[in-house]
């Protein structure tokens, strides 16, 4: 499979060596006095928060970082594989609301991250889970991350998102996803069962919240995304490609700062940047320019060797409508032809972000299937040619009826989830349900049908009992 | 930009050897007289309507095809380049019904088929207009050929897609082409203003409509599209790789036929086969197998150094709605990214194909509008890589009044037409409406905005009297 791309080698090039240029001469500001000595100590010139990086130290750092690694769930069978000819795709991340047709747009509760988790279990597509999914507004702010984290344990047996709110929850999540697997936490940098999305303050810049979580999972030996978000017109030049540069500067920050920190510390090169709606002055999350980063991204990434994040099911929309359709498909399928490893935000997003919905998770998992139907692609061996099978069927001939077709079509054609695709007749029988309404009834069905991957009774205990012993009961 | 590619070359080599040991061995149908005589006179054996076709026949016709020609418009600057890197969107053909928000589905009349003339021609993303958009079903079968023929050459300036009903159809619509450029049949084939869809009868055959169409074109010297809309587990293997081998075997048994009739005709290398639906025995054009097809033609076309068809905003969905979005958005940009240059039903498809809908044009138009600002791509100069103004800014400053992006950003991100990009309380005090209703709104916008673009009254009076001559007042 030859990957789509936008670049030449010397243009890859001419880009990598912009940013060493602006590392070298204009420098990143790092609000966390901890990653300034670790920086300093490292031959960086500092001055007060702004980090001077030598070229010769983020290329030899950047290196360093490995091409692929694995997550081990606690089903062995559902280990996730990040880099190589894989794609990964793991659900929305981040909204304070919710909607679904029946109760409309709300602020997200734990319920409704549970909800999410059972869904991402369920999921024949989504292969690790949030992460945020939904925040749980109904449960006091220390507490969060401890019961999404232990949502994410229960109520799935895939890999997880960990904590991203600072040093706290990097620590919380490692001490948790230690207590799940019964191991140490040196043993649990063998499994790497988790892996969490930090972010630069673009342009150019890290807080202390998101440096003191780089550094705490990166000594843990814990796989992290090293994520930009630039905004053409905002954070960044309105050039994608300038953008590009922008983002592409901020990601070589901080993965030198984890190689630093421990050398190998697996890492995802994670590029999000799109543009802004200039009319409205909002992030655009469903624009072309989106769609374009992500392949410049996935581009960028090969050339260090790092496996990539960036596309998703991304969508400006406010209802699952044709338009939250088209363009969750746009960044879905860039990433899928560009070689993309990791796609963050695969199911539920509308709204730029803002809002997790119900059925357009389903749909969005619609998709993601279609992408994997996609990516599985072609080979061109004599059995899939069938010449024998053309010779005998002949000229005007059908194969409806042949053997071939009955043994092989549920491996072969894509099996649907709710997409409509029956007679415009029997459709209007049914009750010409759009899609928007099928998905509904499919994420309840989901729901009804989930059967919980039972943990081990100490394990649950021992989960509440840390739960507990922090927060209260 | 390098395109996505399922083969490596020797999987494109086998791929071509199979379909050449089947138009030699297994042969292909040929249902009209004066097409086997033809074929029979260049060295092939034929017996009753089976052609076999020497191999070397096949490839020294099939490199006489050109691999890049232009189609003259009426109106010079909207000419269009057929091959290279160019890509080229044309509205939807052959539907029977129409559909609206408003009056519902309906037999489609020559009004609908004027309205996406008029669409097709305010569009800013298609670069054809049809052919076929809409089934004039008021008109006398005879008659409707002449009169949307009349319609693309008087409602638009742009190049347009030709009948393809018969010889009859194919001779009509090259002389009132001839009558539209005032000037000999001799002199229209260096203008190619039109292009034409001629279809095989899968499996391995064609029949005498398609062939005379076929036939006519070719001696004309205008543009067609060689095609084959294979069905994986109906017509062909339900392997795609096995569909796939049907489909190229095909097309290159037409195109030899072509190039035999008059060397250098302009054709193009048609892919639309997919996949059945095998729980309800429909065609499904929403299927993935659908867009793996279009990356695998654009690959062949480009082995045999032919322009490619594939993609389209294709749709199993019955309503404008979410599925109708994704499936399109699939398609559309599986085009795109694999390196396709014609694109048939990139405006308005439902219910594959059965179905023209006007705000699923005005929805696919943008989708076109977005896959043409991803096609347009990255480029990393000095300029673009803006390193200066990014400097200036430095870590933590914003681009939001810079004048660079204030003088940039209109040509740099992408104008959308109707997708929603405010913010939820606005969209909310706007009326909360989803897209399929604001593209119901545009499409009556542009209509009631719509310009002619004037014919010279001689010829228009020149056209009326030849339809009139045939067919009365």
């Amino acid at each position: 499979m030859r990957y789509f791309e936008y670049f030449s080698e010397q243009e890859v090039r001419r880009i990598h060596e912009t940013c060493l240029r602006l590392l070298e001469t204009v420098g990143v500001d790092f609000s966390f006095e901890p990653a300034l000595e670790v920086l300093k100590k490292a031959g960086c010139k500092v001055e007060g928060q702004r980090v001077f990086f030598p070229p010769r130290l983020v290329e030899a750092q950047v290196a360093k970082a490995p091409a692929q690694y694995t997550l081990q769930a606690r089903n062995p069978d559902k280990s996730v594989v990040i880099g190589g000819e894989h794609i990964a795709f793991i659900p929305c991340y981040g909204p304070p609301f919710v909607t679904d047709l029946d109760r409309g747009r709300r602020a997200s509760t734990l319920e409704d991250y549970i909800n999410f988790v059972k869904l991402g279990h369920a999921s024949r597509s989504m292969d690790i889970t949030g992460g945020m999914m939904a925040e749980p507004n109904d449960i006091p702010h220390e507490r969060r991350n401890a019961e999404m984290m232990y949502a994410s344990m229960r109520y799935s047996d895939k890999p997880f998102m960990g904590g991203a709110i600072g040093a706290e929850a990097a620590r919380e999540t490692v001490e948790m996803a230690a207590i799940l697997f019964g191991c140490s936490e040196a043993e649990l940098a063998e499994k790497r069962p988790i892996i969490s999305i930090l972010c630069a303050r673009t342009p150019l810049a890290y807080d202390d919240r998101m440096l003191g979580a780089i550094m705490e999972y990166a000594k843990s030996g814990m796989p992290q995304l090293i994520s930009s978000l630039s905004i053409a017109g905002a954070t960044a030049p309105v050039t994608m490609e300038g953008t590009l540069v922008v983002q592409n500067t901020e990601v070589l920050a901080g993965i030198v700062l984890t190689q630093l920190i421990r050398e190998g510390t697996p890492v995802v090169f994670a590029g999000s940047s799109s543009c802004s709606a200039m009319r409205y002055g909002t992030l655009s999350i469903g624009a072309p320019e989106m769609a374009v980063n992500t392949a410049a991204t996935a581009q960028m990434a090969r050339f260090y060797g790092i496996p990539s994040r960036g596309g998703g099911a991304l969508s400006d929309a406010k209802l699952p409508d044709a338009q939250a359709g088209f363009e969750a498909m746009m960044s879905q399928l860039m990433a899928t032809l560009s070689g993309v490893h990791f796609v963050l935000h695969s199911a539920g997003i509308l709204e730029g972000y803002m809002v997790s919905s119900y059925e357009k998770f389903v749909l969005d998992d619609e998709i993601c299937g279609m992408c994997k139907r996609i990516k599985r692609g072609e080979r061109a061996d004599e059995d899939r040619l069938a010449f024998e099978l053309i010779r005998q069927v002949g000229p005007g001939g059908e194969y409806l009826t042949q053997k071939h077709t009955f043994q092989n079509f549920r491996k072969e054609i894509y099996a649907n989830i709710v997409e409509e695709k029956d007679t415009y007749a029997n459709w209007q029988q049914k009750g010409a349900m759009s899609i928007d309404r099928r998905a509904n009834r499919k994420w309840k069905e989901i729901l009804k049908d989930y059967q919980e991957p039972q943990l081990p009774a100490e394990t649950d205990k021992a989960l509440r009992r840390y739960i507990e012993r922090k927060y209260g009961a």
